[in-house]
């Protein structure tokens, strides 16, 4: 029997045998997990953070690691035995070991980050040198910096007790041409810089040291603005009612923002205040909602909001709680529906650099559509709504434990629950196999309708039919019941499903007409998202979500956005990238487009 | 009978007769008044503010000028008659107009501020121009800019509402190259810069309007400062303490400049809001402390401040109350007792381009000199102390009302008091006068013993002998006595003046020596200073304060320091210049030298 295992933060889905050992499994599945003394326990350095997969501790387990640590759910890989499915956290991903096909970071990328350590030893002054503190260290460093350097005056008010305490030795922190900090010499402090991607409904962040390029943390956390509503439009409406609503609104995402900034420190042992950079994606509106932007304009037709292009922020402007004088970098966005974090999936994804037609789709809240060829990229965005992540679905959950994740109606119902645990509702992946399989088998007809027995006809297996039921006005289909509590599929949860698979479709549709292609002419399909990777390409294809390609086009490439914003930390290069992209994408804003709704239309129905 | 008449903000002062018209007086006199009805009383465009000069007011004046400008002493100067010495302001002095000799600005500068205003028309957005607020603006502008513009979060913040208001056209207000206001067409706000000069006793500061380059306002304020210390080391020491008392020393002279602000922006009906940027010159202490940087180690051995070169602050992080998105631009400096004043000296005496030799010596509390030759600048800090703003002077005080500001010893005593006040007081150039004058009398003798009769011998007059008294152990010379109260000059008064006049006056030959040059060589000598206009050229010679210059060679510049604030305000070219004189001027450490103390010594002596 096999069981499936996320790991993080690559976001890889491996199918484990029960029973197995987890280092081993996890070496053999190429994930580069540290070792070195080949599973004996000894060196005590596969330490993995474990939700479900194990319920049990090793002796060893116990005498090994500490209570925090048992508390947090770490255990030493070699010792574990995979007994049911969950997910495993590795402490460090070095980026240059994370290859092709994990989702994050696909590729080494030339550590040249915006946030650089510099060594000094100034000689000190005498009468006859008498240069102020600050011009001998700005001298100092110059002579190899392309550009002058600038301090902000928080620095400058320390600079003449920080020089004397190191005599006039140390190391300069400087984020671009600023010097943000000076630390005593032989002090090894941290330098970091945190990537942040603001999703409508989740933050997640990642945690990289800039000196060695590794991801020391990984984690998400719900927006806290999602009380204020679910999707772009609500939260911009509740804004509009005094300034101090849009300050409601920055003031919860910052929260959100510190918290998990807070937490990740704590578990990866790391200071908040070593922070001295962070990057940003996210939707257009989420950026708006963190700067304390009015976001207005960007639900009323013509849609323009009030900044696209890539912004640096003080962070003790906004709230965040890194370094005080460390610098927030926004990354630009293309359009107001089309937002930093398809900057980041496209500078992820090479979209930008591509000879051949590749489609990438980020599904999410919104549903973004990337088609490049050799003319350029083109973007779209489509209102594909909650549903994917849970919202206005009855018995719609995040991918948490007790979620069904996958679902299969033949020959029998059968269905994953992530963590093992009771079904307590449905997730996006769930909700696509729910639908594409009761639509193959006859539960669903081409147009969503949910067929009771007496119309499904004879076709229809028995056990299948006496799930579909009629509440009320509505019917539904149960996919889990006991005596406590049961989760079903509505009539109106297949409609949502239709409505969000309609956007995407149309938009994928629209995209290869205005770029004069057709499916065949596209070589690679790429799904991102947080929860790309638990889509089953198969059932995405039947359900008619994406055209009919071959399977082995379409990659998953998890959190693509998340991709981009650690690319932009890591290396400035890729930060002019974004910026280009930005400014030469070509969006395609379908609203506009005379064809827009027959296309839409006719997308909603069920299948290819 | 003639009185003196101090015409602001151009420093000049006029001996008027009595009964003159003070209109036509000052138009004979060359100041720039502007006057179009030829005095008939009808354009009303003489505006002046006076202080002493007249008591009347006509009933013309009554009748067109308010109850406010009344209050404030405004007078029309055609309808003034000159009865008694005072001070005459001028309204508005226009750059262009204010020609060399004035003392300010002594010559056409081409307007080409840092501050700019730029009119915009940009394109509504429309459903196939969904560019954002900000990218709409900043493409527009740099159409015509050489680098990227940029904004501020706040300005971000609202620029949604400032564009549609008005209809996507108005005014951007510029600070280099970032975007600091909005404003809506067709509405001419000022756009207003200050410059700043920070003394150790005294703030001034000029207004000027941007897009004329007139200056609208220019004032002085004694800095609240004075109460911790009269000079800059007891100021220093004062901070030591911990650091809520460098706090104290910041919040005291950026109140000290708000006030003077807030009164120069009510006198010249102008917004305190409008005025966009500030320029900064002090001394390299002042500016220490202006900042919040800790001078501690401008007063020890080998005396290296935090910070020299020019910086540029968000006036909101000092708390300067312009507008909030208005920026501080301080000049750079040259040495720890070398400041940005002395930077502002040499831009205005332009001694940076000079080819042939040229000394100048600025006269505060310090005394900083320069000498220029074709080989560069040469400069030295000398610690004149208090002396010349009448610090530790018995009756010294400022230049105001009250003080004697010249005295003569033969043929009979006889002296001028600063408003036709009865004396209370004596100035920096009284101080001068009395002890040139009873020296020349020889009631001082070279060594600057004030001799008593019986010492002075049959020459002294016996008027001048009849003056000098012992008190307690000290002799004293009596200026003023009547029932009520008397003005003297100590023994210990004329001490003082001996070492402000020998330290300045060594710094002179030691930097004649360093230069190898001899006074002859010397083609001009520049004396600048807030009260440097008053100085008596003649009997600074006598008292050997400098060297025996022909008279026709020595020119008071006034405000030297504040024109080049000025400068660096109305042209980047001249804050380019700052920048490039703070790097190359060559300072000589007096206290350095082995040569030092005999020179200083022998520069006690009075006389050439």
């Amino acid at each position: 029997m096999k069981v499936r295992v996320r790991v993080l933060p690559l976001g890889k889905d491996l199918n484990l045998k029960v029973g197995a050992n987890l280092r081993s499994a996890l070496i053999e599945a190429g994930v580069p997990l540290d070792s070195p003394c080949g599973g004996q326990g000894t060196c005590l350095k596969c330490k993995v953070q474990v939700s479900g997969v194990t319920e049990k501790l090793t002796e060893l387990e116990r005498e090994k690691l500490s209570a925090e640590e048992l508390d947090h759910g770490w255990h030493l890989a070699c010792q574990v035995t995979v007994e049911e499915s969950g997910e495993v956290r590795l402490p460090e991903i070095e980026v240059s070991r994370a290859k092709a096909g994990f989702g994050l970071l696909g590729e080494e990328i030339p550590l040249q980050p915006n946030v650089r350590r510099r060594h000094f030893e100034l000689s000190s002054p005498t009468i006859n040198d008498q240069r102020a503190d600050w011009n001998r260290l700005a001298e100092y460093l110059e002579a190899s910096e392309p550009v002058p350097v600038r301090a902000e005056l928080s620095l400058l008010q320390e600079i003449s007790e920080r020089l004397r305490e190191g005599n006039f030795q140390g190391e300069a922190v400087l984020v671009g041409d600023e010097v943000v900090a000076l630390d005593p010499p032989d002090v090894a402090e941290d330098v970091l810089g945190v990537a942040l991607d603001i999703g409508t409904t989740t933050l997640a962040a990642g945690l990289v040291d800039l000196d060695t390029g590794k991801i020391v943390a990984l984690d998400a956390e719900l927006n806290p603005q999602i009380t204020f509503g679910a999707d772009v439009i609500s939260r911009i409406m509740y804004t509009q009612d005094g300034s101090e609503k849009r300050e409601n609104l920055q003031k919860e995402v910052i929260k959100g923002l510190n918290q998990l900034l807070l937490r990740m420190c704590r578990s990866a042992k790391r200071e908040r205040e070593r922070i001295f950079e962070a990057t940003v994606v996210g939707n257009t509106t989420m950026l708006h909602a963190l700067l304390g932007l009015n976001a207005l304009h960007i639900a009323l037709a013509p849609y323009v909001g009030g900044l696209n292009r890539a912004l640096c922020v003080p962070a003790e402007e906004l709230g965040l709680q890194i370094h005080r004088r460390g610098r927030v970098h926004i990354l630009p966005s293309i359009a107001s529906f089309v937002g930093a974090d398809t900057v980041g999936v496209i500078l992820a994804t090479r979209l930008h650099q591509t000879k051949v037609p590749r489609l990438a789709i980020d599904i999410g809240t919104n549903g973004e559509v990337m088609l490049a060829t050799n003319d350029g990229v083109l973007t779209a965005s489509t209102a594909a709504g909650p549903a994917f992540e849970g919202g206005r679905i009855k018995f719609g959950m995040r991918a948490i434990k007790g979620a069904i994740s996958s679902f299969q109606a033949t020959p029998s119902v059968d269905y994953t629950v992530i963590g093992g645990a009771t079904a307590r509702g449905i997730c996006g992946s769930g909700l696509i196999d729910l639908v594409a399989e009761l639509f193959r088998a006859g539960v669903l007809d081409r147009k969503g309708r949910m067929l009771l027995p007496s119309e499904a006809g004879a076709s229809l297996a028995t056990d299948l039919a006496a799930r579909v039921r009629v509440r009320g006005e509505e019917r539904e289909f149960v996919i889990f019941k006991n005596e406590e509590r049961e989760v079903t599929l509505t009539q109106q949860d297949v409609r949502e499903l239709q409505l969000a698979k309609g956007a995407i479709r149309a938009g994928i549709e629209l995209l290869m007409k205005e770029a004069g292609i057709s499916t065949d002419d596209i070589q690679e399909v790429l799904l991102a998202g947080v929860f790309g990777n638990y889509i089953n390409r198969e059932k995405a294809v039947t359900l008619g979500l994406i055209p009919p390609f071959p399977l082995e086009k379409v990659h998953f490439i998890g959190n693509g956005a998340m991709d981009g914003a650690l690319r932009a930390l890591l290396s400035l290069e890729e930060r002019r990238w974004a910026d280009e992209i930005s400014a030469q994408v070509h969006h395609i804003e379908l609203s506009g487009r005379p064809d827009f709704e027959e296309t839409f239309l006719r997308c909603l129905a069920l299948g290819n």
